[in-house]
């Protein structure tokens, strides 16, 4: 008498969420210090103290009823146009207003561009390793969707995957580059080959195939930027949160932009408008609106982040864990496991207190996910878990 | 290439946006003094004082990486057993977190109400008039749906309409008391009769027809308190939004109760966790959940909203209006209109600057719309164009 799709999705709890619990109640039984838990990508350093001064200059200085009001359901006015304007500076492309519509965080902005897009019988192709809600939202648009299997190690595209699996049907490609869980930047040349790959299936199938970018981790890199996907192909939708960059994953605010020379720009744009109408989202948060277009391009303090993926790499490789390659961007390890069964080693690691997500779960068998937006302190102290781990393996 | 269904709802504007946006055009011409725009809902009168405090204790008391972190998908629990408790003490039963569900507002928890009950073929009846957003969030969950005609001039139900449209697909039935735009809200007496109807419904096609209370006007009346819907039903699951009563609209912030004498309250429950997972809703906006649960059950100063009903009620009856109606709770005024034809009568007095909804848009024509959250001067400056109104009409 209800809806079984729905009813499942709330009860299967994710792996993540199930682990994360499970450290928990561990650290309550045998005290949080011995519990070394790498499950949750949950920031953990604090907003920019820019975001702290907007929110108190915004509470003592906006009539409330405007501050807290309806917006227009595609956002603020003022807060598109101050958007746009810093996205056309930081990007170098002249975004107006009207190409932006905030949402309730990238989940919302993802979840709108499916629905705006789908059409009885189209499919979306996503790349292992992948976030797995991105199945549940594009599923909830009626869409179906292809996996294409990893690119290892070093996670860019597996292009003649992708030439392969295009086809008539095909709406979108999904990209998340910086990558949850793999921490791989997708590079200029990657963007390029691409780009035309796309462009010349657009042209074969006689509609446009649009690229989906999603950015939460944008600025989390630590080397080269994350190039701006629009510069590479023209068909580009990009949804962003600011939950990773200023720390506020909770307060659910990001955006789509849908950039004037993708193909059909303005009905695009409407129908992702209309997507959230249908979906119930009737404007993004309307204080944290302003706080996100006055902090846009800034970023936590994320040296933290820098000095734990150092540790992690160090150490880590010191032990004999295979650290060839550290992630470029995110605050996510991903990490070979040292036998071809990443849920076993999981298990093993989970028996010593160590809490890592099997790559099993994001499409990429063989790996295990850590997140390093932790203290410091946990990191060296897990040191000698890993250590004790590689020993039951007989490789110290 | 994208949804019809979505670039529609996308371009085409709602009725009383369209006016609103008119209005805003037309004072710039001649002036806002001269503009008496009745059109939109938007709470006019400032949050209680108890939200800015909140607001600023909070922020200078947590840990912003607490306060602006993700929450469970069903909200903090620290939130939901304090918003339980407070529910509890006002409604008289022992709700317990488990039943609460926080939500972007009360659109999101319609929306995640409608995607977890809806199988195909499901029907919901809404009782005009209504909303026109209802039909949006059904017909995009899936379902069918069945406008039953107003019941003038007191707008509580029509039985033997509903007795009639009740059939072996009715999943639920949608009520808003206090009603926007009717200003009626329920009697005792006509929730009896509802929940004997639906038991006596559910009984008969041996399934349980669920009854969806939306009430983000609960707390807005002008006499008698509202009565609590679950306990003339035991099949109720509350939908409620802190949109009007703390004067925070753009904040999105609600709730679903499913309280647990509900049929299969448990499984119920996590299909609204699943479809707000489904539809890209990962928690309801963190700070705002904190705000919510310390203050509910307080309300704005809502003695502006009292003494401009008072106020239309006395001049407007002076006029030769109808205003033996007055509207129990919301802040609408459901005033006849003078001829039969609703639309015209708008147009008649939109040419006059006076800015009214047609009552047909809500499903009930014969009527207009006049939102009286606004500041008492708009309505003691309309008193003259009302006038000339009914002069039209050759009634003075």
């Amino acid at each position: 008498m209800f809806s079984q799709r729905c009813y499942d999705l709330g009860t299967a709890r994710s792996v993540i969420r199930e682990l994360f619990e499970y450290g928990k109640l561990r650290a309550n039984e045998v005290g949080a210090d011995k519990v070394f838990d790498f499950s949750i990508g949950n920031p953990s350093v604090p907003p920019p103290p820019a975001v702290e001064e907007t929110l108190e200059r915004l509470l003592t200085t906006v009539d409330p009823l405007t501050l807290h009001g309806y917006t227009s359901a595609q956002g603020d006015l003022a807060v598109r146009e101050q958007l746009a304007a810093s996205l056309s500076r930081r990007f170098g492309h002249p975004y107006e207003a009207s190409r932006l519509y905030l949402t309730v965080g990238a989940a919302a902005a993802l979840c709108c561009v499916f629905h705006a897009l789908t059409l009885p019988g189209d499919e979306y192709i996503v790349f292992a390793p992948y976030f797995p809600e991105y199945k549940v939202f594009m599923e909830g648009a009626g869409a179906a969707v292809n996996i294409l299997p990893p690119r290892y190690p070093d996670f860019q595209i597996d292009f003649a995957a992708l030439d392969g699996a295009v086809n008539e049907r095909t709406k979108a490609v999904l990209i998340n580059s910086p990558n949850n869980p793999s921490g791989a930047v997708y590079t200029p040349e990657t963007l390029t080959a691409l780009g035309e790959l796309l462009t010349q299936k657009s042209r074969k199938y006689g509609h446009p195939i649009y690229l989906i970018s999603d950015e939460p981790y944008r600025e989390l890199t630590y080397g080269a930027a994350t190039p701006w996907v629009p510069d590479f192909y023209s068909n580009t939708i990009v949804c962003y949160s600011y939950s990773k960059s200023l720390s506020l994953p909770g307060e659910r605010i990001g955006y789509v932009l849908v950039p004037p020379e993708a193909a059909d720009a303005d009905a695009v744009y409407a129908a992702v408008a209309g997507a959230g109408r249908t979906l119930g989202y009737v404007n993004a948060p309307s204080l944290f609106q302003r706080v996100a277009a006055q902090c846009d391009g800034l970023c936590a303090d994320t040296s933290v982040y820098a000095k734990n993926r150092e540790l992690l790499t160090d150490e880590l490789g010191k032990l004999g864990y295979d650290t060839s390659h550290p992630p470029q961007g995110t605050f996510y390890y991903f990490l070979p496991t040292l036998e071809p069964d990443d849920v076993t080693f999981c298990e093993k690691a989970k028996a010593l207190d160590l809490l890592l997500v099997p790559g099993s779960g994001f499409g990429a068998p063989g790996y295990a996910r850590l997140s390093f937006c932790v203290p410091t302190a946990r990191i060296e102290g897990a040191i000698p878990v890993f250590a004790a781990l590689v020993k039951q393996y007989g490789r110290s």
